[in-house]
């Protein structure tokens, strides 16, 4: 699915995209469009004809009609924090970078429906403030919160770290508004909790990458803001006690188990060890950890409940030991070293990584299988496991020998991935949980995927976007 | 989307069929046949080649290749509780009923992984029960689950009386298995809660009541089983009021408001009326009445808290009386109040049906709007409304004016479903919450679907199903 525009076209376009969006809008100098042109750690950078940034969703539809006549290739970005190089266009400078950036205004917030209506170029962090500052959640929660958009965090179905309790970006949007590929818009920005009239095209956008239209809007759900937090470091022996504690918290918390992070030693280690003011809040040392993080709309009763089942896990043998945060500071404290594990990879040298997930049931085996696979292929490479373990979605992140040469052991990425991604198969597995496909594991689809899949994949492509101008080269 | 299949098959084909699945398993006589062409409330009645029942999903495969060989129709049917026909054949006797009634067991109970893998002839309250033998919920509920299949149920994304706390049918599915309309099959029994490797056609087969793919087998979520539960009937003066209610309860209940039932007092008097052993709960009669049920996984701290919720509604003025069931059988009269609606509004004559939904905030404007107009068009006719408040769904059925003659009543159905669904869509509503379009509203689509969407769906259908051999004439 590959374009090639005509080449009398470019600068009679970008005059007619000034046009649309305004000269301002329509960048082209390097200097303009570097940030667009590349991603945060470097692994993707493309050319581009243009950035445009149009300011409303009529300018999107007008910036795509005008693709759509022209053949000329669109890639959608959002805040450009995508992990798998979605967002990036490619080499050759044919593609136009159309950005949401400026699609930020908050439409509505109708507490009474527990809805934000959100434009896609609104940061999550923004819609999270807007939320609280009405005193309402709206759960999605992860690390480039303050830069990513929420029009890309429906593109690419964004999981993180409250996925256990309210569900993937995709649970969270009741309505939608799209920009099609040939320009026209689908106005589907319903507040409804129940609507079976119709195919449900909302889920077919959201995590779709871009390939099928470009988000512009979204109606977005909002909970009631949890009364009760009660957060808890747990030293733990292994994989399998840590998913027996999972069943008891959820039989047993009296409110929500909103968060179930697991993390090997190592990952403290490395924390402890590279990151100013982190402490060991436990006296000894165990090989897993977990942090628990449970909210309830009760009160008071929520501490004694989880104390209730530390020691109700302690008497069962399934924990080693555990710490409840007993105020704010203490709780952002353990929260800090969940949340700095990738920073404190980096000064230990390059890791290799993956972002996967198994039925809960097989996290243990997956574990122990993965190790074991990469300490017989590279007996010095450092495993650095953790993730959503309530979510079976395990970043399983493979730190170099100390002292190796960093660029050598980066070359085996490919190896290492094909090793992991195989034990990952065998336990029913996805490759990829939460970053998405992209491009950087597009090549990896048919390998995975269900042949009878990738051809439906195909043919809802050929149905939404027949001329292959939406983010070509991208998932399929 | 019409087909016409060879005249010469027919016996050839009785016979192909036969073959594949057994010749028990192909049903033509009319007395095998009568169950499977009419549905319970007589509203439509069909002809078929015959009915087969295929007994695996490898028989399913088979019976559709040889249908797209052939060119034949195929009706997909579950338990045949449809609301709306999508289950039943036209009257050319072209269309085969394909029933997964056989289809009939429970693959796997994975409780570490809190999955239920269900083929798609097991029948809903077969599939509560197991779960609930193994200590745990599936929480789908509806008035047919003694007969509704899993595969209906997800065919027609059921909804029910749990959807505020646990979502639609949708919503409680991982993975699926479905024969598409060519016969290959599309294996997607994952059990995996974060997958981001390509487009969800889970959520797209789910809801399209058969026009894309015949759903075999899902993969269904299983819930930790609530350890207290507290039901409370509540009398109050206004649907605004209730929806304040709403809101104080998931503020305040210390646990999960698991279902907010709305009935206006009539459906109580034609209840008390019509249904031996119910009785009133309340002393005096108020306007309008919710059903509220909140489950926690905490224990006896939840009835002090709906106490005090409730004391709290009155101080504030939102209701005026309440009473909290003190023991299971008093559990179980509240609900049968609300449960016995439909079953009291026969013996007062005809009804005409509104299965609709508005975005919660505009419940009451909705309410107070149709209502008049009804009176307008009907004064002596009376409306029953009820309905799950907290999806904003409500069932706004009118009841004939005591002593009309039922037939000339029931005669204006279209005229008043025109009257209330034009208050819906002003609403930004749907004019199916709950229940689908099949052939009942078919012909409605155009008139309240954005031209866009209609031709998403049709390009996706097209995509899936080009020679429009499934469940033809339903939906689209």
């Amino acid at each position: 699915m590959t374009v090639s525009p005509d080449s009398r076209l470019p600068a009679a376009l970008l005059d007619r995209l000034a046009a649309l969006v305004g000269p301002r809008h329509v960048l082209v100098s390097p200097d303009d469009t570097a940030s667009y042109l590349t991603e945060s750690r470097g692994l993707y950078a493309g050319r581009a004809l243009a950035v445009v940034r149009p300011g409303s969703t009529d300018e999107v539809a007008a910036v795509v009609r005008l693709c759509h006549e022209t053949g000329t290739a669109i890639v959608p970005q959002g805040g450009n924090t995508g992990l798998v190089g979605g967002q990036i266009p490619d080499d050759t400078g044919h593609e136009l970078v159309l950005s949401t950036l400026r699609l930020d205004r908050i439409r509505e917030l109708d507490l009474e429906s527990a809805t934000m209506t959100c434009e896609a170029g609104v940061t999550l962090k923004r819609a999270q403030d807007a939320a609280a500052e009405a005193g309402r959640l709206f759960p999605l929660s992860l690390a480039a919160e303050g830069t990513a958009t929420i029009g890309g965090n429906l593109a690419t179905n964004a999981g993180g770290t409250q996925v256990i309790a309210y569900g993937n970006a995709r649970d969270l949007v009741l309505g939608l508004e799209v920009v099609l590929a040939d320009g026209r818009v689908w106005r589907g920005l319903r507040k409804l909790r129940k609507d079976n009239t119709g195919y449900d095209l909302r889920h077919l956008f959201i995590g779709a990458e871009g390939t099928l239209g470009i988000i512009t809007a979204a109606v977005l759900k909002l909970f009631p803001a949890p009364t009760a937090v009660e957060t808890a470091l747990i030293g733990l022996d292994s994989p399998a006690d840590a998913l027996a504690l999972l069943g008891l918290a959820q039989a047993r918390a009296g409110g929500t188990v909103t968060s179930f992070e697991l993390m090997a030693r190592i990952c403290l280690d490395f924390v402890l060890a590279h990151i100013p003011g982190t402490r060991d809040p436990l006296a000894g040392t165990h090989p897993w950890y977990v942090l628990l993080e449970v909210s309830s709309h009760g009160g008071a009763e929520l501490r004694g409940r989880i104390e209730d089942l530390l020691a109700e896990a302690l008497e069962r043998g399934l924990i080693a030991d555990a710490v409840v945060a007993a105020s704010l500071d203490a709780r952002a404290g353990l929260w800090r070293l969940r949340e700095s594990i990738p920073a404190a990879q980096k000064p230990e040298g390059g890791s290799i990584k993956h972002d996967v997930s198994v039925p809960l049931t097989a996290v243990p085996a997956f574990l122990a299988e993965a190790t074991a696979a990469v300490a017989d292929l590279m007996p010095a490479a450092r495993p650095v496991p953790f993730g959503h373990l309530g979510d079976g979605n395990i970043h399983f992140n493979i730190t170099q020998p100390p002292g190796a040469d960093t660029a050598a052991y980066l070359a085996r990425w490919e190896e290492v991935n094909a090793l992991v991604h195989a034990i990952v198969m065998r336990h029913g597995g996805s490759i990829s949980a939460e970053h998405g496909i992209g491009r950087l594991k597009r090549g990896l689809l048919p390998g995975i995927k269900d042949p009878v899949e990738l051809d439906l994949m195909r043919a809802i492509k050929r149905a939404l976007d027949p001329d292959g101008l939406l983010n070509p080269g991208k998932v399929l």
